[in-house]
């Protein structure tokens, strides 16, 4: 049975999604919402999360929902498909990456999102992006940027010196973040810059931005 | 070798993470950091956490930070002994408790943190507790509550019919939230509440509080 996404390309917790995918080179259908005519708050989709926020997954008689627990059951259910996300065979790596993913979710997320929420999606809305936001979380991002820096010298991927699940996690609000005046805060800093290059070649990247432009 | 904690007994993300290590049965020494002198942004504690932030958990040379992250590694390292709190012979099971612990870490920790923080932490800062942040937060975790309410009506725990890490990460910010005077958001939903009595009745969150009393 084909693993269904319900989502929308352009949302960034769909492409976290989906990006696992690619990764894995699992097939899957995406299952288009009315996300803009409010199809998520309908009883429908309700049912597949009750928070109302997409993607929801659906595999075979199994509903997942939130972007970041779709993307670790997709990584322990294909584990040994393709690149091994999660370090499932070494305890202590398997430990850092769940670090990293955390540190993505906590730290990284909360400082990144309202800057590409004002400055990308505020526009779409017919709102004027709010500065003062985007000031607070740029001081917020470049603390988090200076310990990636730091960490990212001495390993090459964020849990280590490979690539897994932390690292794609960061794809969907970098993708859009580099397309904003502050793309600098990561192409100053060396070490990120080389990591986000690294990440931003691989074919699961590429195949999540080609649907978020076709989106 | 004795797993280490490095934080703080009265502090919540370290609560989160010792409440863990007591529910799996596991010897740990916890190490104080002296929080309020401001010890861990000094060197020695940013070499275990490059954030600053308690808790950090050393086993051998393994150092680890982030709560969540700490107990998903506790919970993985000692699966087969007591509790099994990730369901891991069960990628369904497994794959719910992952929903609900980034539920908890996504909707209800960001609604009941400020509430707890402006409460109980504001006072003893010697500033007063900004009512307009309670009252926004209260509304925000009144929603996420109703869900809980709804999804407590057809399982026991929030990921089945058994106890998880996503009930146990639950454990500290409720804990203090209890002791407020909207406490009734808990008490007010039948089963929320029967879900509450029946997981803080639990030996782990019982030490837990002792700990958090006596610290």
């Amino acid at each position: 049975m084909t693993i269904k996404i319900y989502g929308v390309p352009i949302s960034t917790c769909t492409a976290r999604a989906t990006a696992c995918l690619y990764e894995k080179g699992v097939d899957f259908e995406l299952v288009p919402v009315n996300f803009f005519g409010g199809e998520h708050k309908q009883p429908a989709f309700l049912s597949k999360n009750p928070f109302g926020q997409i993607p929801a997954l659906e595999d075979g008689d199994l509903t997942l929902f939130e972007s970041r627990a779709i993307t670790a059951y997709v990584a322990e259910k294909f584990k040994e498909t393709g690149t091994d996300l999660i370090r499932h065979n070494n305890l202590k790596e398997a430990a850092l990456v769940k670090v990293w993913i955390q540190v993505e979710s906590q730290s990284f997320d909360p400082a990144i999102t309202p800057i590409v929420l004002e400055y990308v999606l505020a526009p779409i809305k017919g709102k004027t992006a709010d500065q003062a936001v985007i000031d607070a979380n740029l001081v917020k991002l470049e603390k988090v940027l200076d310990v990636y820096e730091s960490r990212l010298s001495s390993t090459k991927y964020l849990a280590g010196d490979f690539y897994s699940l932390a690292d794609l996690h960061h794809y969907p609000y970098t993708h859009y973040f580099m397309t904003t005046p502050w793309a600098s805060l990561v192409n100053d800093r060396p070490h990120v810059k080389a990591w986000w290059e690294d990440i931003s070649s691989r074919p699961s990247y590429k195949k999540m931005a080609e649907a978020i432009t076709s989106g």
